[in-house]
């Protein structure tokens, strides 16, 4: 064994939930998925780790898969007393979900990194998969807007987006360093392809992307580098990212993400109700292939993921025979 | 208005149920409620006094009364996430009881004190009445048992009181001074009487005692100083009082209550059951009411604590006509 044979990159909600259908196609020890943490802020005195409770909770099948966010059966008991108490409500956290931000918080203040932390508790969960942060430094999401600049919860939660974008920082990138999983995958003897799941390039993905060395190993990889489009149909499945490309004066479509991406791409995955994009995609030098991209369920999660592997492989004969 | 004119010295459960009925007698600005702070323990990350917690839940009204502790319309899914990621779930904390020591943890990181913050939850929660912890400084009873020193909160919830005890300490007491409410109720001059609540003497009242200067300075008060027995024919309401006693050798009656505290103690109540007592204790030296002391609602609340408020009104006729 010398590293993981893919390596995902996943922010929250969409990229967990293809993690989860690659987690289903791809043996634990064969897939790392490195999870972005420019989310990530403390509150209430927790240290709140998003996109890893998205991806932890997705393979762990306890997602709530309605609200797209924390966990199936919540409950807001706790909330609703710590509103009586006057105390700051605006982020919502439900009694089930507490329980993860309590735990994190003692494992990180008994010493241990986020990393030993989510392995820790990703494997209690029963999650035999790696799920890693993309550092154990602390790089926070900046977003410069009409407002000025707001930390990423204020601007995503708080303020509901509503400040136009002008641009992104990743505070702390400099200071910080890819984790021991991630620097793992990229050096993986292993390695048949990086997967960009379909999350938000700018809040997302460019986060991992900062970190010192990340962007640089992902360059000189002979591994393809397959993105899955989280832009269907001329918007974003889920979150502010059609906003965001529009107020940054870009096309609300695929080729907004494969140009985003275009000095790392291979391939893209698009919607079948892409077609019309293929071409402009194609004359980027990125080969495309066109999939049911909206993963409505647990199969739907599975297929994608599959397509997805089937382009990578396209790229690298070896990995048919053993995907 | 220089201080309260009645201060009542409380533990958790038993002298919660009487503080509420005190606070229905007396003006919000005429009684202190000072608690002991010696069961605080911090777990979890979060700082936890569960005395102040049932003394303020029973005078907001939103207290368990059929379990005895936490809050009422408990829900539990918080504790079962937590267990099910393998972290330690001994002290059972329930979904809404939660907010109030986020909250609390909160408050004291930001630099405010125990009383300040006790202060301004309790408020948050409609009450009006002072109430306040016995210090502002770290005292924690420890339990000398047959299976050697235990913290409190290990002997009590842990080991379910099972271990004999031997004696008992106020850790760090030596280094700790009163509470600024416990002070100016000491220092009022309007006080007209002190009442120990119907709380377990050894972890719960001596532990107020052992604050530096407070014994002292209830010796040598003018206003009554009144007991209510925690003892009910034969046996604790609730709690290891009973255990304790014999395990130390002392009688499991009123008259051990009235030994106890014999140097302090002006008056007791004791339930009418109880009455055959009465001639020991009045050997003390010590005036004995009988009245139902048995604690089941809240207008049984009240009554014991008028029959309290009166017996300390025999020792001061001003009192009797304010009260």
């Amino acid at each position: 064994m010398s590293g993981p044979r893919i390596l995902a990159l996943s922010g929250g909600v969409g990229g967990a939930k293809l993690a989860r259908g690659l987690s289903h196609c791809i043996a634990p020890d064969d897939l790392a998925v490195i999870v972005n943490t420019g989310d990530d802020f403390e509150h209430l005195g927790l240290y709140i780790s998003p996109d890893i409770d998205s991806v932890v909770y997705q393979l762990a099948g306890v997602n709530d898969a309605a609200r797209g966010w924390g966990r199936a059966d919540e409950t807001w008991h706790f909330m609703a007393a710590l509103g009586a108490l006057g105390e700051p409500d605006w982020f919502r956290l439900g009694d089930r979900d507490l329980a993860m931000h309590i735990a994190r918080t003692q494992h990180l203040a008994a010493g241990r990194s986020l990393s030993e932390t989510t392995a820790i508790l990703a494997r209690r969960l029963g999650i035999l998969t790696c799920i890693a942060p993309m550092s154990d430094g602390r790089i926070r999401t900046k977003i410069t807007t009409t407002e000025g600049e707001l930390d990423f919860q204020r601007y995503f939660v708080e303020r509901q987006c509503v400040p136009a974008v002008r641009s992104f920082h990743y505070s702390g990138a400099e200071r910080s360093w890819p984790s021991e999983a991630l620097t793992n995958a990229l050096h993986s003897s292993r390695l048949e392809a990086v997967i960009l799941c379909p999350s938000n390039p700018f809040i997302s993905i460019d986060p991992i992307l900062a970190v010192p060395g990340v962007r640089e190993a992902l360059s000189s990889l002979p591994a393809p580098i397959i993105a899955v489009s989280p832009i269907v149909g001329g918007a974003a499945l889920k979150g502010p990212l059609g906003k965001m490309l529009a107020e940054l004066g870009r096309e609300v479509s695929p080729v907004s993400i494969a140009k985003h991406y275009s000095d790392l791409l291979d391939g893209i995955v698009l919607d079948e109700g892409d077609r019309r994009h293929g071409p402009a995609i194609a004359k980027l030098g990125c080969a495309v292939r066109f999939a049911p991209a909206i993963m409505t369920g647990g199969e739907t999660q599975v297929a994608l993921a599959r397509e997805t592997l089937e382009l990578a492989a396209s790229f690298c004969p070896a990995m048919a025979s053993n995907g």
